[in-house]
């Protein structure tokens, strides 16, 4: 079948070549005119054959929002949309309610696989309506892995459901890597423990941890022993905050995903506010050493408390 | 080559069964005699040509202690025991220590792969001196998983470091169970998402997340839509408890190991302490209702605290 | 100096009363009528002399915004507004800007101290421009407690900040309560101590914990022995959610407010959706026992899993 | 009555001056000749009438348990040791058998009220038998604060019961102040609030959160605007760790006071491991950039994931 595929980043110049590897045929619009197929939306759309199927792959949020915004305005009646984006869920109704004010059908769908998606395949968690997704099934079916469709496509529920259900993927990541990122600093601080990237590659085949993560962290162990070449400043990209945000909505408690989400603000602090108040108070009422900042330790003798 | 094999439960008997697949002479002894080979450890002792290799899995704690203890009583100068149990790594240092005094090897091995080790083989991680490893590596490789010796098996280190390892696994483990168990709740709790099975499932190929863990979630749910005929109570085996004083004993930050530790034990409270308190406070404070112990809610009304 | 009080629930009651103590002429409205001094908001407002003062005493939300609304009709330019609920400070911005369309002033206040209020006075934090908290001051200094005006009053900055202010203070209340009850379970839970309510007690003066929360616990422990009559389920008022969403928003880490909204969460839950997932995963890898729901525990033999 | 006072450093000294303001005659010993009243341990114990009671004041672990041991050489059946260090619990045990097979009783006395006990009086936390704890009474009397014994004092039970409420206040100390700090850092991160000191006074009087210990971080606030003096490097004395291994020990959850001990543990740490781990994973997956070792944020572009 035809797609019109906006944005042609990294995910989304991969995810064209793997559909096109498919046999369909991709007409990608990018405002970068070195990778894109077309010079602009419009003639876009106009090459492609009515009813139009268009996937947008921009960044999530404003970006988004006024591409579908925009496609409001240039498609027709029985059209579809389907944002491929790391989006809020909470924009799905809104960009379906929008574009069915005009006839046009509204999927969100979220996609994981990160750069391997090309040669494995993308996971794919779709939200919006039935008939919708039958009609784009042949795209779903050209970008998700090999194997049986179940295992790596779901048509999780209504509009918003799909980034939904990717949103919740992405906090069990952040759960996920930081379990594992503890047990390597605890094996890492141990004297009696000489051979640590070995024991996290002998628990690749066999074990209750073996997973795709635990591959990619033998793989960095193996790239930069001791990961002595990367600082541990870790970003995050706004699904993890979602997702503790869904959990307080929902009164779901979330220790794990939260922990894991603070230990990355955390990263980034290079002195922590929260640290200086209760080393304050611990030199208040026990006349403990407190550190000068950008210092050594005082001297000071501590108390009982 | 031959193997003392002592212990033969649900462990042990896999593991005697994939070992002698692999061809070699196991002499298994358990006080079963049901599962046993021999009548008594001193039959399975003398049924052994020197130097004996026997290998050690029981249960951890006092029974593994008083197992090593009666080796090192009634084998020979020479001889090599294996402790395979989920024994504490302060252990080990003990145990070669006391066989140590009689000239018998010891090296610990931690274990992973459950009940599905016979036929997928056993993640194995080894402490101890490297001439002990060599001597049992036939045994090594007849349980690790097939393919290259390094994805199955690890001499970690001095003796302790191989259980030591596996207790960082265990921990490790913890942490990934309760990620995905936070995931599993928010996404069934959300009203917009109506296949919540199928969401995960859809993540077993393609995905960040995925791993042996998800799949055994996704057969769980299969076996057990809305995971109905089980309850939430959790024991925990005491190698989450061990990884948590290892991270406290060497200042490592385990927020998420120790919080999937803490809400094992919270799911076996019928009712917390902590928050009788916490509730108690509250209706000091502002009035504000309680529920009566085996009761419904009292009727308060709240102030702005 | 004249005031009009809206909402006389016990709060607003009791408050009505300690301004009327301190000298000044309170016209409270409440629905009420048993309570309110007038029949109708219009009623109040007519009995007060311009330029008016009138203080927003109402649940928090759809309430609160309603009634500042409404006084957005019936009020007079130059009148002031004063919201002393615990409305969400976000609410502010958006009450201040529909008043002063009209030419009257807002002000927000944080207000805390509870059923104790009336006797003790109430912790005040208010947000808004210098000259509208310049006129209010007589009544402020009525209701916070005893002693100099800064230990019971800020003027904590613009619009919102008062209701900011008060939020953090009662997200620290969250963690405050929490680590209190953290340790009454954990010493009520060790046999050698047996006088649990004389050590709370005797940390009441001199100690390093000594605190107005811990003398309501003593209190608490004395009304009720072993919390024996309450049960652990907690509600939370929202404030707790707020203080932890604005954590995330600023990169702030809140492990420990998080937590202890976390446990309220999970103080309501009568079984964990998230434990029966991990409690399903042992038995899966591990053959671990599991217990059926709303039964004792089933046989099952452990892995070392 | 007299008293035999071992270790005189800014705790020990302090209690010396109470205990004689008092009326009490004490013998105080320490190493350091400047501060001692007798020459050696010997001396000290001569100068006592029979039957003695002798305070041990050293620090904790193997100072403590020297002390108590060469006590037990010099001094007689029917005398009295009390331990008023943060000795571990699982000491008391140990010395109270080692004295008992001399016919010397022993009581352990957790003491809390930092360098501002010798004016506000000490709380005392006491475990041992109730014989021994009323021998000793008048000094205990002498050291806590002015008011009700019990608002000051509580025999908390058998030998080690005192050091462990001790203990259990100590980790509530934790949890306490991490409170305290997060909702400080929070409140200085936001831009509308300007007076974040002004609030923490505010907080002092009427409010829920009002305590000792928020009145010490206002004068930390006053002696150091900002805190911008001091870093956010943490010690841990070890009570906070012993309170969490109990917690585990006995299955009791403890998020909150393990969250600010690893807080601590983290405000330590230059670059964190773990954190390392997350990021080459993040690397790994999603090409996600990594910031070097000492440098700056590389380029890279991120995934969906």
């Amino acid at each position: 079948m035809h797609l019109g595929l906006i944005g042609l980043g990294k995910m989304g110049g991969n995810m064209r070549e793997r559909i096109r590897r498919a046999g369909h045929e991709v007409v990608g619009f990018d405002r970068n005119p070195e990778v894109s197929d077309v010079d602009s939306l419009k003639a876009m759309v106009e090459a492609l054959p009515a009813p139009r199927t268009v996937w947008v792959m921009v960044p999530a949020g404003e970006a988004t929002r006024a591409t579908v915004a925009e496609l409001g305005e240039i498609l027709d009646e029985g059209d579809l949309v389907i944002d491929g984006g790391n989006s809020r869920f909470t924009d799905d109704a809104v960009n379906a309610e929008t574009l069915a004010a005009k006839g046009i059908g509204y999927l969100d769908c979220g996609v994981s696989g990160g750069v391997w998606g090309l040669e494995n395949g993308y996971g794919l968690m779709v939200g919006g309506d039935a008939e919708h997704v039958e009609r784009a099934m042949p795209i779903f079916d050209a970008l998700r892995p090999e194997g049986p469709r179940e295992e790596g496509f779901v048509h999780a529920g209504a509009v918003g459901a799909g980034h939904y259900a990717k949103m919740v993927h992405n906090g069990i990541e952040y759960g996920l890597m930081q379990a594992y990122a503890e047990g390597y600093e605890l094996l890492a601080a141990k004297d009696i423990v000489t051979d640590v990237h070995g024991s996290f590659k002998a628990w690749t085949r066999g074990t209750v941890v073996r997973s795709w993560l635990l591959d990619l962290l033998v793989k960095a162990l193996e790239e930069d022993p001791g990961l002595a070449k990367i600082s541990g400043y870790t970003e995050d990209s706004g699904e993890g905050r979602w997702t503790v945000e869904e959990g307080i909505a929902n009164a779901v408690p979330m220790p794990v995903i939260s922990a894991a989400l603070f230990a990355r603000f955390a990263s980034r602090q290079d002195d922590s506010p929260a640290m200086k108040a209760v080393s304050a108070l611990r030199n208040q009422f026990g006349g403990h050493a407190t550190r000068a900042a950008d210092a050594g330790p005082s001297s000071g003798s501590g108390s009982t408390d």
